[in-house]
């Protein structure tokens, strides 16, 4: 899912999308809630309208972004306390509050409100933390019961947490599993930790939600990332990581990633990458012009790079589906791990 | 002419260009000098290269930017020092020097240094500008004549000064057509003084200038300014006006100027103008959420409304282009004049 957090996509015209093969859009409930609001959202016909976006989209909660303002938001059992920070004043984002932002905003997907705690190798942290999510997640999902489930045109997903922890990752997600909740994801991880760390988080998440619902890696990633953890068993993501790091001048290939702004693309006729048919590469900018434009800080090289990385993870992709159908994935995960080293620490 | 000062577009992808119309660009060889420097825009093939532009190209002298730096510009007989905004240290920027490094940038046509004189109403400053510019013309043309004229494969054209003063721009259109360039610009406009100032220095430029050649005003302009200097003879215009309005929020329209921002727009659905066929306008993203993205600062609302801008501009100018034919001027000069006024003061 390509993000636009605040019901837009940043970098990326609205009308490339579809050409590059994206079928669903994220967008963020808290963001939303604080501006433009759920009234008037609801006046431009939900997020599908505002977005102009007939495809499915799906709304986080706004947990991830709530706590990671931490110096401005106070954990209470029943939500968060967070500073307004367009309009001042507190907010008290509850899993009520949050289901109902949620079902005013008119996503095709709902997520709860988790709580993610900031140091996922923190036990002490962790653990309350799944408590809570899973405290949460029950009152959520006897809301979402009193509208009529899945029936009501919303789905809702639940969200595993428990850090780095394998005892706690497995036994959110049979919690959760035992809710049935429409679809499920995977949260807090990309946080800071390393590869291996994440894999085990993903891991010990995936195992144990079935098989036959969507499984959805939150905020992820690089194509290692990805490619890792649908071996794993996931079917879905979001990240802003193609974007933003195309609009900072790093182009993602197949030859991995280049720096457009180092020295030697100065006088570069190439495009960002020769054979690839995005509208950047298609345009024939040459590398030595978007590195120029990036040094004077052009918009347009921004959103040439975003727009290929964006091409270029939707890609990826379409190229995991076609490697699972025709059972060639060991070598499509191979050639990735060859390309994109992980992060190890 | 769309502008690309830095050799990219801002705001506009670059292939939404020749869809809306475009067909010729200009460019500036003062900042390309500057950076990335002639080498190695020649190495990336010239500014066509360099802007994937199969078009005309137009790269102006950069007379008119180095004296809007004019704290860090030395005028002296022969030309202007002006302190190296990127690199530091001085550069003589002559009109040799303007010649040569446009003869290396290989663009269509290149613009004669000329020098706009700060205040267009001060005579004082005025008319020993005219006289510098077309002394400077003439070395310029005899440079021109040298290389092999515009069989040389890039055309020259001369620049008439004279701020808001008749006689003088009356005096540096005679002075420059008898010079014998291969087209003509009317410079030092636009710099503040009101429209009927404005027309003023058109018309007793345009009026002594060749009908057989183009006659193109530089940085302008407004749909009143574009329509009232066509009136008056002008054939070509460049200007950042329609992006650069864009970018901030405002609207070009069949109706007049709209200012996105304004609340009124909060919950509105339609798209920035109903009917128009701009990319933007047919993604049907609502103002509604144009707006908000404003507020929120993000580049896509910039770029939805600088691309619906210049398609605004450039539709205007084939309006013209069929209302002269057809002998129709006369009522789109009505209906521009009605929608969008002149600046009075």
């Amino acid at each position: 899912m390509p993000v636009a957090t605040r019901g837009m996509m940043r970098g990326v015209p609205h009308d490339r999308l579809r050409p590059m093969g994206a079928e669903m859009m994220l967008s963020n409930a808290f963001h939303l809630f604080i501006r433009p609001g759920v009234e008037s959202v609801q006046k431009l016909n939900g997020v599908h309208g505002m977005m102009a976006w007939d495809g499915p989209i799906l709304t986080d909660s706004g947990g991830f972004q709530v706590f990671s303002m931490s110096d401005i938001c106070k954990l209470h059992e029943g939500g968060v306390k967070v500073e307004n920070p367009i309009h001042g004043g507190w907010i008290d984002w509850t899993p009520k509050m949050a289901f109902e932002v949620q079902a005013g905003l008119e996503p095709d997907v709902a997520m709860v409100l988790d709580h993610c705690p900031s140091e996922p190798s923190n036990r002490d942290d962790v653990a309350p933390a799944v408590e809570r999510t899973m405290r949460w997640a029950k009152e959520q999902r006897e809301l979402h019961e009193a509208r009529g489930g899945a029936g009501s045109g919303q789905a809702l997903f639940g969200i595993v947490q428990g850090g780095i922890f394998e005892d706690l990752r497995t036994e959110c997600a049979i919690g959760l599993r035992e809710m049935e909740f429409d679809g499920y994801a995977i949260g807090g991880v990309s946080v800071g930790e390393a590869h291996a760390e994440m894999m085990t988080a993903v891991e010990s998440s995936a195992a144990h939600l079935p098989e036959n619902k969507v499984r959805y890696l939150m905020g992820v990633g690089t194509p290692i990332d990805i490619v890792e953890s649908v071996a794993r068993g996931v079917d879905l993501f979001d990240c802003v990581f193609p974007t933003r790091t195309g609009r900072f001048g790093t182009a993602l290939t197949h030859a991995g990633r280049l720096h457009l702004l180092n020295a030697r693309f100065r006088e570069d006729t190439d495009p960002i990458e020769p054979g690839c048919n995005c509208s950047s590469c298609l345009s024939m900018i040459p590398r030595g012009a978007i590195r120029a434009g990036f040094q004077s800080k052009e918009i347009n090289s921004s959103m040439l790079v975003a727009v290929h990385n964006l091409h270029f993870i939707l890609d990826l992709m379409k190229r995991i589906r076609v490697a699972i159908a025709e059972g060639s994935f060991e070598e499509l995960r191979a050639e990735i791990a060859q390309v994109y080293r992980p992060r190890l620490t």
